[in-house]
């Protein structure tokens, strides 16, 4: 099969509402009167951010998913997309899984492949993704204010769990098989929080996703808006002990571990968001609308840097790493 | 250098017209009104699309110059563009290099970056660019009628000229130093065709990019309208005689490895378009306001495929492959 079938076969769907759609040397989209194009791109590159023999289908859902997590986080509705595929060699199963994985994520959110490009190489998926959202309502990482609620979405941590068991990772080799498969899910297919995003405009003050871990995007929120913030860690071991894997904290697991997972686990795809203390009713009404849990984990505060404290609002030492590409 | 401490070095400078740009989950981008947004995404793979070692300036602006490209071809002006890299390792040089290239053409066309992504794997350069055209008024694909002219932008062939040169293939081994330098220059540093592609708009009735070569990428404009043509030979090779490079056909080189660098060499990034007979006038004004050289090379006929004819009119056999990256 060459490039030009491949396309046709397993990429090549009619367009619905973009202008103009795969097979022309552009695409054309055109924004709703009154929208902004929110726009992100994020690649995936095999042995970095998925293991080689990683299921087709899950990683067509991921490559997506991990965009449309960027769009969420600016609050923006998926509209289209463009896929940039290195492949190896052309393997049918493997394509026809991708392409499945990826257009029924894609369907599920009325989000539209409009182009793209294919050529041999070390597997990479690139994906641009582009929502649109009322102009100026987008959700900043820039507009946390001291005083503000510091929230988390869905529960954090599972999918660092999954990696350092798949790694054989002594902390999380014992992890049963059950709660392995239920934590690898949370790894190779996550739940962007579109809706949640979508419903979160007006009300956020602040909004990210959180690809690297907890502690080190919080980071880029506290740094874009010139603040610090204070997060309560008995707040945020609960986002791992309330997860559908039901782990006991006090049990199996090394409680310090378990908060590495939640604090600096990376791969969770989950919202991190602030908001005004006034706007609690509407955060839970969001989340409400949403179906998507949130917890209160912490407070913005003017002094730059970022603290940890236990329940008794003692401090508590911050030795989690967050993660860096090139580090 | 950490993957953030490289965004900020390399790739992060003011925004000027988007909205927001690198640093946040999304760009926001916003075409004026009357406007479509046209969008492209290449892939450039080391060892497929250019060598290992390849001078890092030149390949930061043919990156971008393929994808500038593809707005040229559609008659859309470039607006952003967001750059995903995968990386070996952080080589300070080489990104020195490579973001100059990048962002002087970027900025010969106004073109900003707005977001993207890092990470660690084979080198590997995706850029999705951004354009405006007013909306209706994009150069497509499908638009060719049976009677209109065939023209090209440019010279061809110097690419593949250059390319077999480097592979020391026997045809192109014996090029001269200085000729190869200047055909060189075409394959690792192409001029997009921007200025020409928005003087077409509303005088061509299809137009392309050649990438892949003339002959196969004009058969996606005969596919996509429904029709076929007729090339004069005898003109196409003087897209390649008539080059900087001052080849004599019938001199150092067979007639006949000229006609295919011409027809099939890839990586020329010229236009390919068609008009009506009767906008041969507007056609002539397009090239002259852009400073382009245009050719006109054959005709649009009713009867699908694609015919070769020498200067008296005969009947020339089609023996020239075009380039497919899975063939």
């Amino acid at each position: 099969m060459g490039e030009f079938d491949l396309i046709a076969r397993y990429f090549t769907r009619p367009v619905r509402r973009a202008a103009l759609g795969v097979g022309d040397d552009c695409a054309l989209l055109k924004p709703a009167p009154g929208m902004q194009l929110a726009v992100s791109s994020d690649m995936l590159v095999e042995g970095r951010h998925f293991f080689a023999g990683t299921d087709p289908e899950r990683l067509g859902h991921k490559a997506l998913a991990v965009n449309l997590s960027d769009l969420a986080a600016c609050g923006a509705r998926p509209l289209a997309f463009t896929l940039a595929l290195a492949l190896p060699q052309v393997d049918a199963a493997w394509l026809e899984g991708f392409s499945r994985g990826l257009l029924q994520l894609a369907d599920a959110h009325g989000c539209e492949l409009v182009g793209g490009d294919t050529t041999q190489g070390p597997l990479n998926i690139c994906i641009t993704v582009f929502g649109e959202v009322p102009t100026g309502q987008a959700l900043l990482r820039s507009g946390a204010q001291p005083g503000d609620d510091i929230y988390v979405s869905g529960t954090l941590g599972e999918a660092r769990l999954a990696l350092d068991a798949l790694q054989d990772q002594a902390a999380a080799a014992a992890l049963p098989a059950e709660t392995l498969a239920a934590a690898r899910l949370r790894l190779e297919a996550p739940t962007p929080r579109v809706a949640l995003g979508l419903a979160l405009r007006g009300v956020a003050s602040s909004a990210l996703d959180l690809s690297d871990g907890l502690l080190g995007d919080l980071g880029h929120i506290l740094r874009a808006s010139g603040v610090g913030a204070c997060i309560d860690t008995s707040k945020t071991i609960d986002l791992i002990a309330t997860s559908a894997l039901s782990i006991s904290v006090t049990g199996q697991f090394d409680a310090d571990y378990l908060q590495q997972c939640t604090l600096a686990g990376g791969d969770d795809y989950e919202l991190a968001f602030t908001a005004a203390p006034a706007r609690r009713g509407a955060v839970a009404a969001a989340a409400q609308a949403s179906g998507t849990a949130v917890a209160r984990i912490g407070v913005v505060e003017g002094a730059p840097g970022l603290r940890l404290i236990d329940a008794q609002g003692r401090p508590v030492a911050q030795r989690y790493a967050s993660f860096d590409h090139f580090a």
